[in-house]
């Protein structure tokens, strides 16, 4: 049982979309991620998805709006709703999802990753 | 689906030990709680529980350990374990279990909550 420092578990990756596991509790994963950029669309057809953004601005577009999230802000997507996260300059984010979910849902390509590391 | 300010919700109650609903996904919740003194030795027979410290340093006391938690830092408290929160000072926390976690878990008393109010 060890406790979890974000900032110490950043300094160990710089890669931008590869989600690292660093926690787990009731058959969810807690992720740190590190965005850049535009992601693709996708949904999660079976999972609700959480994102807490721990430094920068994370812009989560919708097909009918865009909800910026700052800094000790998070925001829930529900299962279902089509979704792309973009990142104008970096961004460190953690996520809240079942251990079940895949980084680019529905929309599987070169960006998915099946396999993450634990950190 | 809108975002939540973690500073605007905590500046809306000022109770301690009294988890606020704020959000809500895969049949877990993320709770808000303010901490200060010390709580109740006890556990959580089925949940998992993840305490992340907002502000403050809060001491997780264990039977046979204390794990001390700062800011931008979490501990996983794994079902059956007891456990027993400290806050010296208060001390703001996000809280992420499911959503059929009693706070004072087997140690039901004067102090349990049954019914969490949603901010």
């Amino acid at each position: 049982m060890e406790k979890v420092n974000l900032n110490e578990k950043f300094g160990l990756f710089s890669e931008h979309w590869t989600p690292k596991i660093v926690g787990e509790l009731n058959g969810q994963h807690v992720k740190l991620a590190k965005l850049q950029g535009e992601f693709v669309w996708h949904k999660h057809d079976a999972e609700d998805e959480l994102f807490f953004v721990v430094k920068g601005t994370l812009s989560m577009e919708f097909r009918d709006k865009t909800v910026t999230i700052e800094e000790n802000e998070f925001l829930i997507v529900p299962k279902g709703v089509e979704h792309r996260p973009v990142a104008t300059e970096e961004v460190w984010v953690m996520l809240f999802e079942p251990a079940s979910t895949l980084n680019t849902g529905d929309a599987e390509s070169e960006l998915t990753k099946t396999k993450l590391d634990r950190i």
